[in-house]
């Protein structure tokens, strides 16, 4: 185990988080608040702690799987770790658990808070929330590729380590432009959707961090009643359409440009699949709330796309508490919750290119049975799915639901009901952000007890980087020779 | 395909619920209850039904597959279409959708009623209940294999589809001999358990019945109470070791008998798993008793031991409403709905062999992960899982996790909360019976309107029937030449 370039490797991305805490610096200073020391000393430390660690090891040798895995799994883990020392330094938070809960919550883009008042916070500490979005959702490890044009080997196995996702499109030969490439479509689109929104008449800053909270499918507002805040139904649909674009697969974005086609999108057929479970969602949701009373057909579509993107998305933002909507659609929402978006998309939970691929198997298992000695390769588009991938895929399924149901039966241990206990796993390991219950859309994490923040952090990152990125580290054999 | 052969098939099974109607119209009798013609009218159509069947067509050629699963999902269907005529005639229900769920919920060993007070019942239809149970419990075609030893080809895959197991046992090469082997133990338990309840004071009536619910891990009472109608706790114990015993699968009672050894038990991976489970969980919940201030270390075990012990095997039994229970206890009990018994036992849901499997192949697979090129085998005990089935068994596990997540979104359509809706699918799926809230263990199917009654019976049959075999019926490249 190469442990001097993995302790390397981590400084390094802790000096990129230290530099980016300059950025809620700025906006504390522009805005004249107090808490500008806070951020100052929160980077400086960060940098510092990075800088320490790099410069004591050397940046040499190969990496393997082995060490890709524990590089990402920490970057990550410290990411949260050092990203807390803002909220603990301004008073956000006087508990270190809440600080920490907050901080994954940003970079694995789940978008739970355990703030009760959102609105009263200066604006370096909201800069700061939804900046770790940002950051989180299209990678800190692919950020880091992406800057770090010269890491040698071991980028590719990072960057499968951060989005291990099931049909890993390959934009460009070498890794480090590939990760280029996707933050710069990133970046772009987050200067057009901020322009939108302040178009539409939100305060710049206001639009900058709900851009921060869409494209990354994050989920943290600077409103106590998230986008429900705004009135105009105009900012509901540019969010809801933005939310959807970041959904798909940003390599298809990329392709489409390049092969200046828009079918590139429906040749996808995990695109496909994406569009066709979020259009019957929303026809369903819509009928569900006709028929509970909601009046105006443009309100009912907006409010049941608004809800069914969010959700599926793994976004989290909400115009409506869905906790009281009837049963039906909440519903759909949980089961949404187990789909997320696409593979290669900023979306968290099982990926709907997993989904299509369980599907797809289903028939091919079904004809099995009766003609037990036929020989069947599961196709997706043109392509043959290898034994082997199934097989991880379809174990893939079986682990997120143990451990969804683990990590219920251990939130009911620490006093949650049912609802509140499945919905706060399943929100948390899907990145989602608002459950049902005590956990619903208007509510928030605060009141749980420590162990259980902590907990639901662990799933965030375990969701996060797809459960086998984490997972790993835990087995005995991973740390022999 | 056959169909002569599958209708004439189709017809001797009429034959035998026809004649297995006799008994309840014996207690009838012998109770001189006034229900004892509505017996004999469904006895002789159902008798003449099949006959008429079995005479019009010819009981020969072969059976291949297609025709094994066509014979079984039909015989059950059919089994509860005409076992449905007794509630009809004696007037219990006037709605035949109540009368098809009740039936489909005793065949399959479920135990969930849609009755609101079963002690005003006549004799007779209280025995014909549990005698749909102790019928399906072993399996209505295993019996029919039993007795018809000359059935010529196809009883080994009506054997399969009826009982697909991951881990079937042979016992005997002719399939004939197995199923009587199979039918002669379960008789032998039978007897055992009724002479002791009776012993402990219960009447001959009740402790048949109940013998009844409990080796075919039914739940059917003829009590409204349930068991917590009785206060005698070695009743509770004695009920709570029986249906221990038919969640381990029979095949091993005959090979310990023969080997004159009680290691058969714990050499068997799958025997030594369920133990462990059973015995875990009831630490949990009885500690998690114990924390909510319940009295008495014998009655908190007793307690804790009947709830764990009648869950996972699917029994559905109670003698306490687990509804009001602590959360900790009641997430326990709906994760353990989704083990059930072992292969080859009376108990229903995914069972404890695949639940083997799944476990074992995830610690592979994460080895894998680390190391792409090692070639790993699953191993259960010594025998070599080969790919084939640990696919089948994944694919299991995620065709059943769909199914209760379409029919919880179905069943909160008709308007059950998430909760109630969850926990129905859950538990007509995996045949346990109870749920919780509205479903919980004092309360009752009634409610829910006819489409969800014929719903949840479909999910009984699927769970009876480890899915494939009903599954594949929906194929339409099933039913081409």
């Amino acid at each position: 185990m190469n442990y001097q370039k993995i302790i390397s490797s981590l400084g390094i991305m802790l000096m990129i988080i230290g530099v980016s805490m300059v950025l809620p610096l700025m906006w504390s200073l522009y805005y004249g608040d107090s808490d500008w020391l806070a951020f100052l000393g929160s980077s400086i430390v960060t940098f510092l702690a990075g800088f320490v660690a790099h410069k004591a090891t050397k940046l040499e040798g190969t990496f393997h799987n082995r060490e890709a895995f524990i590089v990402v799994t920490f970057s990550w883990l410290l990411a949260s770790a050092f990203g807390a020392i803002p909220y603990i330094l301004t008073g956000t938070f006087t508990s270190y658990a809440d600080a920490f809960f907050e901080t994954m919550s940003g970079f694995t883009t789940t978008g739970a808070s355990v703030l009760t008042d959102i609105e009263s916070l200066p604006h370096g500490v909201l800069f700061w929330r939804s900046l770790t979005h940002w950051l989180g959702g299209m990678g800190i490890v692919v950020l880091f590729i992406a800057i770090l044009s010269s890491l040698g080997t071991g980028g590719m196995q990072m960057f499968r380590a951060e989005s291990p996702g099931p049909v890993a499109e390959k934009i460009k030969p070498r890794i480090s432009e590939t990760a280029k490439i996707l933050w710069y479509t990133y970046l772009l689109f987050t200067i057009v959707e901020t322009l939108l929104l302040w178009l539409l008449g939100m305060p710049l800053f206001d639009a900058l961090c709900h851009t921060f909270g869409t494209l990354a499918t994050g989920g943290f507002s600077t409103k106590n009643a998230s986008i429900g805040y705004y009135t105009n139904p105009m900012i509901h649909w540019v969010i809801t359409i933005f939310m959807f674009m970041s959904g798909a697969n940003f390599a298809l974005y990329y392709q489409a440009l390049r092969g200046r086609s828009l079918w590139t999108f429906w040749r996808n057929p995990e695109f496909k699949l994406y569009s066709l479970i979020v259009l019957a969602s929303i026809a369903f949701v819509s009928f569900d709330l006709f028929l509970a009373g909601i009046k105006g057909i443009g309100n009912i579509l907006n409010l049941a796309s608004f809800q069914v993107v969010s959700i599926i998305t793994t976004t989290g933002y909400a115009t409506a508490d869905f906790d009281r909507w009837p049963f039906f659609s909440q519903a759909i929402l949980v089961a949404l919750m187990f789909v997320g978006g696409c593979a290669g998309s900023t979306g968290g939970s099982i990926k709907v290119g997993r989904i299509l691929v369980l599907l797809k198997q289903c028939l091919l298992e079904l004809q099995k049975v009766v003609h037990p000695r036929a020989i069947m390769n599961l196709k997706i588009g043109a392509k043959n799915v290898p034994h082997d991938i199934v097989i991880n895929i379809l174990q893939f399924f079986f682990i997120y639901i143990l451990i969804t149901i683990f990590g219920t039966v251990f939130m009911a241990l620490l006093g949650l009901d049912l609802t509140s206990a499945f919905t706060a796993v399943a929100a948390t390991l899907g990145n989602v952000g608002p459950g049902l219950a005590k956990v619903g859309p208007v509510q928030n994490y605060s009141f749980i007890p420590a162990t259980g923040k902590y907990m639901l952090s662990i799933f965030m990152l375990l969701g996060r980087l797809e459960l086998y990125t984490v997972l790993v580290l835990i087995l005995p054999s991973f740390w022999k020779k």
